[in-house]
């Protein structure tokens, strides 16, 4: 079997996908400063329902960037959103990642009060002495303890980047998110993941390092 | 604004997640030994889709529970589909996960030969000494790499999983790896990705946990 093989040289792999993208995605505009966004999104699930999907809060993009600038870390659910997140880029900014879902005492508070390891790993996270952005990618718990913690003021977070996908609460808790008067770029609907919420990450990553933001 | 959350016990969350794939699935039934495999990649990605577009060569399946018991290990070409596979487990049948994406040599031999890094990552995996299943996520490189290595009689995979996600050669890499006889399982298309890799390695891997497999 013969099969044919664009010519693309590696280091244009991601720009000529980028074309294909805006080709594809014609007459259906993007904000300009949300556009790297929604489209790197796209970029990494080839889904086109992102374009629909993806909502912001006011300003929320700009604002994420100034506060990474002042220092602000980024919590993550899961070790692959961390994983995926360009860690060495945020570092030059002086940000970092944390991820508390496999720490012991975080399994052992879990237990102990009946909650998904996510509940407890964000009020891991709520003891966390610096400007938060939560990026949360797999559980509708840990959306729905970060808007617990935060009407209680017990947080207030610079922003949440809320893109769980499946099933069980995912779109409550996503609504949850955007009731409340909290910044926050959301993937409505069941669908989103790790890798989403990578990609949103990077996507502001990289219009900070390009002077875009 | 007032969200009702559904009541399901934190243990239960995947159960129902899976119960209303399921349901929503409706008559779009699936061979009893793909139907885990399909619904893990529904649950991590909301998509309904990949019912039509996972493909699996004869028996692969049980010739990769086959092969993981015998001491294969799984490369995959992200830091992400590594951090989602479920490495304790697969450490009870004896196995591990390698990624080669990040090492120095790596990035020099990409230089060198003006290559992506993933097609230098599957030469370096080329090296392993056992048996090697692998497990793409990301790089369509990867998948034409591994095409040529196995067709040059240089390698000779156990399987193939090959779940790129992506516009410039994605889908032509994956029909290249269908056209060959390596044992493979495939999203066909576009879509994909290494939440996707991941989820089939661990579906695999639950199966064989729970005598399924």
């Amino acid at each position: 079997m013969k099969i044919e093989l664009q010519k693309v040289l590696p280091a244009d792999i991601e720009k000529r996908s980028f074309e294909i993208i805006t080709e594809e995605l014609g007459d259906r505009k993007i904000p300009e400063e949300l556009a790297p966004i929604v489209k790197r999104v796209i970029h990494t699930s080839a889904d086109f329902d992102y374009y629909d999907n993806m909502k912001f809060s006011e300003n929320v993009v700009k604002n994420i960037a100034q506060t990474i600038r002042n220092g602000a870390c980024i919590v993550t659910d899961t070790q692959m959103a961390k994983s995926g997140i360009n860690k060495k880029l945020l570092e030059t900014f002086g940000g970092e990642v944390f991820c508390f879902m496999s720490d012991e005492d975080v399994a052992e508070k879990a237990k102990e009060n009946g909650t998904t390891r996510a509940t407890a790993s964000i009020d891991k996270a709520s003891l966390l002495e610096r400007p938060v952005i939560f990026a949360i990618g797999n559980a509708p718990t840990a959306l729905v303890r970060i808007f617990e913690l935060y009407s209680e003021e017990q947080i207030k977070p610079e922003a949440v980047i809320g893109v769980p996908v499946g099933f069980v609460n995912v779109v409550e808790s996503k609504n949850l998110i955007m009731s409340s008067d909290m910044p926050y770029i959301v993937a409505a609907g069941r669908k989103g993941g790790s890798n989403v919420a990578a990609a949103i990450c990077n996507a502001i990553l990289y219009m900070m390092r390009d002077g875009l933001l």
